[in-house]
This record gives C-alpha cells, sequence and structure tokens, in this order.
C-alpha cells in the first residue's frame, strides 16, 4: 500500500477505455466493498464502511489522493449540528426543508405542497441530508477520521431570504484550521487518509476505473481499472462498489452537451472527466440533474494554461472595483455569490444573439491593489512578489483598455471571436463615472452592490481598516489617477453536478427507478439534490458525507455475495 | 396493415417497460429495417429505405400516424434548394456554415477558425445538412412522398446578423398548402402515409417499442414492442433500426433534470415521453445536447388541461399589447422569435432568488382584439365564438388585474407559488403609460420591438390594414378605456433536441464515439446539432429529412444479417 498527500498536480493518468460493462467474472482481487475516488466522498465511504469491518479497496486515478477536496477550504454544511445547538440554535426540519426546496428549485417551490412543490424524490433526498448529517459527521469526529470544530461566521449564500431562519451556525470547518481557513481540505484530506490506513483500507492510487463487471442479473460485482502503464487490475466486489469520484468539469464534450450555461472549465481537480457519467450509464443508470454546477468564475488566464492549482474566483475582492463587458458596461452586482455570479455571465441578449458578458473584465485602482490584494482563494488582486501574469496592467485607462484588447486576442480559441466594442473605453469611462457618482453616496442605485449581509462578509475581499467602517464596506471611487489594473474573468465550475441518480440511501437507480445492485454513489459523480442551487459554503462536503454515511448503512445491511457466481440480489 | 390519418388525440398508449436490452433473439416478425414513430422523420426514413428496395416495418406509438408533424406548418428549412438557385439565389456551403455556427454556439465562434470555433462533428453535422438536405427533398418530391413549393418570404429568424446572406428563400412548404399556411403537416403526413402504403410499408400504430434486442457483440439486431393491450412483438431486423420518434417534451422528469431553462411541456405530440433517451442509454449510447430545446412559449391554461391540440405560441400577436411579469413590469420585446422570448422568460434574479419572468402576461385592449385575433398558430387572441377559455378579461385594468390574481391561483401546482405583486395594478399602469408614450414615436427605446424585419413578419401577427401603414406597425396605444384582456403565457418546447449522439449518417454512438452496429436515429429524438438555436421556420424538419436520406444510404451500403445469429457488422 503506497500513498502520499500533496497539492494534487496534473500529473499522468491512464487513457480513457470503453465504459461498456464486462461480464468476465474473473477477478485479480477480491474486497466487500470497492470505493472510487479518494477525495472526500471516497474518503469517507471507505471509512464509514470500513468500521463496519467491512473490507475496502480504494482506487484513486491520480497519483495522489485528495481529489477536489484538498484544494478545498473544507466548510461542510451541516443542519442542525451538535455545536449549534450547543450554542442555543435550533434548526428545524421543516425550516430545512423549506431552505433546500426554495433555492433548489424555485420555479417549482410551494410552501403550501406536501413536498414543497418538489419531486418526492428531491424531497427525501434534502431529509436525508438533514437527518444523516449531523450523525455522518459526528461518528467521522469520534472515530478520529476527521474532527470538526463549528465556524460560526459562515453565513449562508441564501441568508437574506425569508426561507432562511439559520442564517449562519451550520457550518463546521476541520479542527486546527488556519486563520485563513486555506488549508482545511489538506487538514481533512491527511487527516482521513491516516484514518483510512489505520482501518486497514487497501488504498491502490494510479489506478483508473473503466468499466464495471456485471452478472448474469445486471447486479454490479466489481470493476476493471488499470494503471498508467497499461496494467489491468480485475477487482472484485462481494457487497459493494462505490463511486465518490469527481464530475465532469475538464471534460468539455460533456460540458459543452449538458451544462445549462456554457463554462470554461472549472478548478475541480484535473482528473474529473465524467468517468461516472459514462461508466454508471453503460451500466443502465439513470442520468439526472445534468444541466447544473456549482459555478464559479475562475480567471481566463489560468483557466487557459490549465493551471492546476487553479481556485474559483470566489469573492472578487476590491471596492474601488467594478467588472465591466466588451462594451465596456457594467452588467452585474460583483459581490454576488459566485453560483450567482456566473449565472449573471450567462444573460443572452436576444437581438445580437451574444452572451454579452461571458468575458468580464474587473478593473481596479491603486487603492484595492494596496488594500485588497490575497494570493488564495483564486483572487485576481495578488499582493507584490506573487505571480501575477494574469494581471493586465496601464498607467491610464486608456491604456489599460489597449492591454485588455491585446490579452483577449490571445484567448481566441476559448472565447471565439470576442473582442473589446470600438467604443469600449469610451463606456468604460462612463461606467467609472457612474460608480463613482454612487460611491458618493455609498449606494448602488444599479444593482444593489453591498445590500445583503453575505456581500459584506463572505464577498466582500479584503478592505482597509477604514473602508470597513464606513456605510457600505463594497463601494469606494475609483480613482481618477492611475495606475490601473485588470483580470479576466470567465465562467467555471467548482465541478459539475449531474451524474446517475441515486436514491435516499446513495443506491444508483435504473431507468425504472429501481437499485442497481451493488452500485452505490456519492458526492460530485451523481446526480444532486441541490439542483440550481449553492445553498451555501459547504454545501457540497457536508451532504456528501451524509450519503457516504447512509450508503454504508444500506451495505451493512446486506449479505456478501460469492464472486464469480452469478450472485442474486440481496 | 390498418392506420388512419387524423389530428393527434392523447388516446391510450402502452405502459412503459424497462429500456434495458433484451438478448433474446427470437423474433415474431423479420424486416430489413425497423423504423420506429409515423411522424416525417419515421415516415421519410421509412421512404428511401422502402424505395431503396428493403423490406420496412414502420411502429407508431399512438393509435394513428402523425407525431408532432401533423399538427406543424411543415416549413421546411432546405439550404441551397432548387427553387432558390432557380430564382437567382447563391447559397454557398461557406455562408451556410457561418450561419449556422455562429447561432448554434455562439460562445464558441471564431469565423478564423478551421472549424468556425465549432467541435469537429458539429460542422461536419451542418455540412451533412447542406449537401444532403436539397438531394433528399428532391428525391422525396419526384418520387410523390412529398411534393414541395417554395414560400420565399419566409424570413430566417436571424436574418438579421451579418452572417445571414440568404435571409430568405431556404424555406419550402408542402404543395397546395392553404394561405394561411396551417395545415402543411397535415398534407405532409396524409402524402407521406399513401407513398409508405404504395411502397409496402408495413405500418403498426398502437406499438411502443420498449426495448432494443443486442448480440453478443452489443450490436442491435432486433426491438421489442407491446400494444396498449399487453401483447409483444419482437421484431428482427437484418439492417437496421432507425428511431424517428420524439423528444422528452412531455416526460417532466427528465424536462427537470435536463434542460437549461425549465419547461412547463409544449406542443409536441403528447406521445414525445423521451423513449429513445432510455432506450438508447441502456443500449450504450452517447446522449448529447440534453440541455436544449426548440423552445416556444406556451398557454399556461393548455398546457395545464393538456390539450393535445395546443400549438405554441409562436407570434404574440397585437400591437396595443404588452407582455408584464408578475411585478407588472415589461421585461421583453413581445415580437421575439420564439426561441429567444423563453429564454428571457428565464432571466435570472441573483437577489432574490427567482426567475421574475417565468409566467408572462399578455395583456392586450379592444383594438387588438378587433384586428389581432386568428384561431391558429396558438394565438391568445381570437376570434368571437371560438374556444377562449385561456383568456382573462376587465373593464377596467383593476378588474382585470383582480382576475388575473385568481386565475393564477388555480395554476399553483404548475408555478409553485407564483402570485401577483401587492403593487401590481400600480406598476402595470407605469409599463402602460410608457408604452404609450413610446408609441406616440412609435420607438421602442426600452426593448426595440419593431426594430427588424423578422419582428414585422413572421411575428407581428394579424395587424389593421392601417396600422400596416404606419413606421412600427407592431407599436400602437393600449387604449385607456376598457374593455381589456390577458392571457398567462409559460415557458415550453415544440420539443427538445437532446438525444443519443449521431454521426453524420446518422449512426447512433456509443460513449467512444464508434457506431453501435444497427442503430440509426433522425429527427427530435437525437442529438440536434443546431444546439441552442433556432435557425429558421422549418429548421427541424429540413435537417431531419436530410439525415433521414443519408442513413438511408448507409443502410444501402450493409449486407444483411442473417437474425437469430450473432451477425457481425459490415
Amino acid at each position: 500500500m503506497t500513498y502520499k498527500v500533496k497539492a494534487a498536480k496534473h500529473e499522468p493518468v491512464a487513457e480513457r477505455e470503453s465504459a461498456l460493462p464486462s461480464r468476465d467474472q474473473n477477478f485479480d482481487v477480491e474486497t466487500d466493498v470497492a470505493v472510487v475516488g479518494g477525495g472526500c466522498a471516497g474518503l469517507s465511504s471507505a471509512l464509514f464502511n470500513a468500521w463496519n469491518g467491512e473490507d475496502v479497496i480504494l482506487l484513486e486515478k491520480a497519483p495522489e489522493l485528495g481529489g477536489t477536496t484538498i484544494k478545498a477550504a473544507f466548510i461542510y454544511w451541516v443542519p442542525n449540528n451538535g455545536p449549534l445547538r450547543d450554542s442555543g440554535g435550533v434548526d428545524s426540519e421543516e425550516d430545512f426543508l423549506k431552505y433546500a426546496a426554495r433555492i433548489s428549485r424555485p420555479e417549482k417551490y410551494d410552501p403550501n405542497s406536501p413536498t414543497l412543490g418538489q419531486s418526492r424524490l428531491e424531497y427525501d433526498l434534502y431529509k436525508a441530508i438533514y437527518e444523516s448529517g449531523w450523525p455522518a459527521v459526528e461518528r467521522l469526529h469520534e472515530k478520529g477520521g476527521l474532527r470538526y470544530e463549528h465556524a460560526p461566521n459562515w453565513v449562508d449564500y441564501w441568508a437574506s431570504l425569508d426561507e432562511d431562519k439559520v442564517p449562519a451556525g451550520r457550518a463546521l470547518v476541520p479542527e486546527g484550521i488556519n486563520e485563513d481557513q486555506t488549508d482545511g481540505g489538506k487538514l481533512a484530506i491527511e487527516s482521513m487518509s491516516k484514518a483510512a490506513a489505520e482501518a486497514g483500507v487497501d488504498i491502490r492510487t494510479g489506478h483508473r476505473v473503466q468499466r464495471l463487471i456485471l452478472d448474469d442479473d445486471n447486479a454490479v460485482v466489481g470493476l476493471v481499472a488499470t494503471t498508467v502503464d497499461g496494467q489491468e487490475l480485475r477487482v472484485g466486489a462481494r457487497k459493494a462498489v462505490v463511486f465518490g469520484s469527481g464530475g465532469f468539469t475538464h471534460d468539455k464534450d460533456l460540458r459543452d452537451n449538458f451544462l445549462a450555461v456554457p463554462a470554461y472549465g472549472g478548478c475541480a481537480a484535473r482528473t474529473n472527466e465524467g468517468d461516472f457519467v459514462r461508466i454508471g450509464a453503460a451500466a443502465g443508470a439513470q442520468l439526472r440533474n445534468m444541466q447544473y454546477a456549482w459555478r464559479t468564475p475562475i480567471n481566463l488566464h489560468k483557466a487557459v494554461e490549465k493551471d492546476p492549482d487553479m481556485q474559483g474566483t470566489f469573492a472578487v475582492a476590491g471596492d474601488s472595483m467594478i467588472c465591466v463587458n466588451y462594451k465596456g458596461e457594467r452588467p452585474l452586482n460583483e459581490k454576488l455569490p459566485y453560483n450567482e455570479f456566473v449565472q449573471r455571465m450567462y444573460d443572452w441578449d436576444p437581438l445580437n444573439c451574444d452572451f454579452p458578458n461571458r468575458v468580464l473584465i474587473q478593473v481596479w485602482d491603486q487603492h484595492s491593489q494596496d488594500n485588497s490584494a490575497i494570493d488564495y482563494f483564486g483572487n485576481s488582486i495578488v499582493p507584490d512578489g506573487v505571480d501575477d501574469s494574469h494581471v493586465i496592467k496601464g498607467d491610464t485607462l486608456a491604456e489599460l483598455a489597449r492591454n485588455v484588447g491585446e490579452r483577449l486576442e490571445r484567448f481566441r480559441g476559448e472565447t471565439g471571436d470576442l473582442t473589446l466594442a470600438p467604443d469600449f473605453l469610451e463606456k468604460l469611462e462612463v461606467s467609472v463615472a457612474r460608480w463613482n457618482e454612487m460611491a458618493a453616496d455609498e449606494v448602488d442605485k444599479d444593482l444593489g452592490r453591498g445590500s445583503r449581509e453575505v456581500e459584506l462578509t463572505v464577498f466582500a475581499g479584503p478592505l482597509s481598516d477604514a473602508d470597513k467602517e464606513t456605510k457600505n464596506p463594497v463601494m469606494h471611487a475609483i480613482s481618477d489617477q492611475g495606475p490601473y489594473y485588470a483580470s479576466l474573468l470567465i465562467g467555471g465550475t467548482l465541478d459539475t453536478k449531474g451524474g446517475p441518480r441515486i436514491n435516499t440511501y446513495a443506491q444508483v437507480v435504473d431507468d425504472r427507478d429501481e437499485p442497481i445492485t451493488g452500485l452505490y454513489g456519492v458526492g460530485n459523480c451523481v446526480a444532486s439534490a441541490s439542483a440550481r442551487a449553492y445553498w451555501a459554503g459547504g454545501g457540497t462536503l457536508g451532504p456528501m458525507i451524509a450519503f457516504a454515511y447512509r450508503a454504508s448503512q444500506a451495505i451493512a445491511e446486506q449479505p456478501a455475495r460469492r464472486p464469480g457466481h452469478s450472485a442474486a440480489a440481496a
């Protein structure tokens, strides 16, 4: 058993092969539970099953464990959690369900409906998160797999809605996280990997799962993986195969053919290429929720370079800062939560057949450069000494505009024929003047920037102490003196949200909603109940842990099959 | 062989069963080519193959032939067609490809790229339409299957773009179509059905195809269908199974989980329930382009009633007419092409977590009632004597608003908790006053209504002769005297555009882009190359005929297999 933990790099992985299932029940190795993926979903699945007494093999495509998780802050959003209750908070199931339903599928939300206007399955999946999120996290904590701290100041992204009765308090972070909360993912992967080794999990990195092995009843009895040097490993699973792998952020063909709004990639692990979309579908799984993603603006420059360390631009920092489109117009509130920011990047112009905001130009002055620079969370504004090759500069707005235009030419392969409008500079000057006029009153009459708590806390970015004391800390006039700075933002994903559909025990279901015997899925590789919503920071990881736990409960109740035989379902 | 032709009704069809393929090669009947679906895609496929000398069985789920086609105007959009050239028009391949690429995936369009910024497959699919559209249509015409007339006045929906070098002239209609061009679909189905019978096609209505039959090499060798009374029919296909069935307009679960913008149903045949999405995927096909649809506003009232004769509200008629949302605000240009109208219905409000335009209230006065009423093309404004149960009335705007509010309450199951804002009436009055102010100058300064040719021709709706002579025929002040009228519009689909991916010969491909031997797909059941675009009126039917023709060419070159044996691919 060899593995090591470090920041994920884009190292070679085995080539993709056909996803069509195998029916040859010859195995190189046998286990009770085979887990696919070495991020939070896979590791927590491995732990819960191993702690239940199962033999577990975990396969990770990359040379190291960590997946997308290792890059994350690792907030985990857990309704009705212990520390919340201990601090006097009340998070009733009814309130939680209403919040989840209201923002996941707002077009169907009806508080008077027995399922709040959602499908029965969606409603039951929300309930499963409420029921199992905290018990799962508690078990991880108590067994030493992942110890938590409360993070009571993380405000839900839709805290401003009436339906959010617990605007803060559902967030946890790994124990011992640093002050900036940047090393949570690394801590969590280290802690869970260590616990997995101690629990006897057989961890095999550098193994890409290619297809499932089915018996004559279409039950999953194993899988086939390959290594980068072409070796094949056939794993028999007496009880279950659990996919805890990633979404399809880095598969352009899948992105272009499923996502509701075009995306140019994202900050998921480079190995998130939609493997389970193909493998699951080929084994008869329904695909669902394929149009939605955990969206975030990303830096065009870094996305084109396929920088494996790229983060989402989660907070568009700066107060003396605005974003404009290729016309020089300011189209959105720059402090929107990242998921909503990207939605507005795909506003449609039905007269010109155009997504005018698909590339946004973040423009700031020396004041923001001096006060809002950090070198993490994908911030465009970086301190001196940090790689700033993505930053475009100009002593005047005119020079900045010229340099932005030149930079855009480099990225034609990504952005099509997008170029600055002939009157871009003139319109940019109008947009800056309008901003400065509104900044004098500290009220963004056009787009409401700074009107909600979440914008002033989670999405403000660093500010000077003086600015923090103003009426609207995220509004500050842009200087009439250079230098000026700019960075190019495009729409991307933390990861996608669609894949094989699961039931409330994370069993993957077929086209008749019947579980495919022996097949489970957890995390970004399967259809998320969250649909269009980004519930809160940690809205990925908390539910993921809940479903990993529920899957292990179902697996524990299932008798082992004898591989090599046509095993009947439990 | 029994079939009859009449307007599609929502008559009972066989229940859906599992889509998992069968491997039992026992057949009740054998043929060369089995065609699924009795609309344009299926009938043209049956004809082309029968004329090539193949034995053909055609299976239709409904009790009658016709599918969505029978409800259509049956414009068919054919680049570089004979009548266009005969009348001196020039439609070069390069121009056609640029127009197709520019609007299908505008976010990737690059005129300097060898594939115009599109994927190689998308580019090749556009080329296939250009190459084969006209030869296919000519063959249908010459063999008497479907005789055409030129419709030189149909303007492309994006005629205003520089990339459209042939703004009109690509449209054909069935010979003998009536003056209002409302009976094209009926004529086409009658003509093609008659020709199919004459060509010896074995037509079996009331047969729902449930799954494919595969051999040991995963080649398609037949299919299983059932009838409404539970009889099973196993059809062996010596050469091919061709799906020419519909999309998933009437499957709420698929709509909710794939479409980029929420849709409430649509005007496709009621039998379009996504059968080939399930059947194809279960046989190993890739699904692609699943987020896009041929979108159209539909009438909320008729959609809820599941009226099988419902049409899309293709032209939102009236000049003294505006659309407002639940706040009373006018959010869009009412004369947008239907596909773009619906896109704007899903503008996102990122501060309130809301699609504020998801139900629009079309409001008109007696002037529009008198001059813009027709009882076809899904018009909200209908003449006296026609069922107007969808129309809401009021002697004053206040009374109208009250009645709109009451009507909305009825539809809560569909629209969630959408109710009129408390100040709806006040805002409606502001919107009407603003409209009237702009109508005095005949310039829609807010949203550009009437600024493009397509808005004044295809999407104007009926107008009085006097209005037609004005500077902006689609702008007219709304009277300060009642009665007033309203109708509720929601976003729907003519049909969806996603499904199994095909190559340029309409062969369905697996997850490695390799053709699945013996499996073809044509029409709305497979992934359309058009992505987000509605190229023009007839953008569905013209390309459909081109691919039916290309599939028959590939099938003709393939040797017949002996069913009952593990047939090798050609």
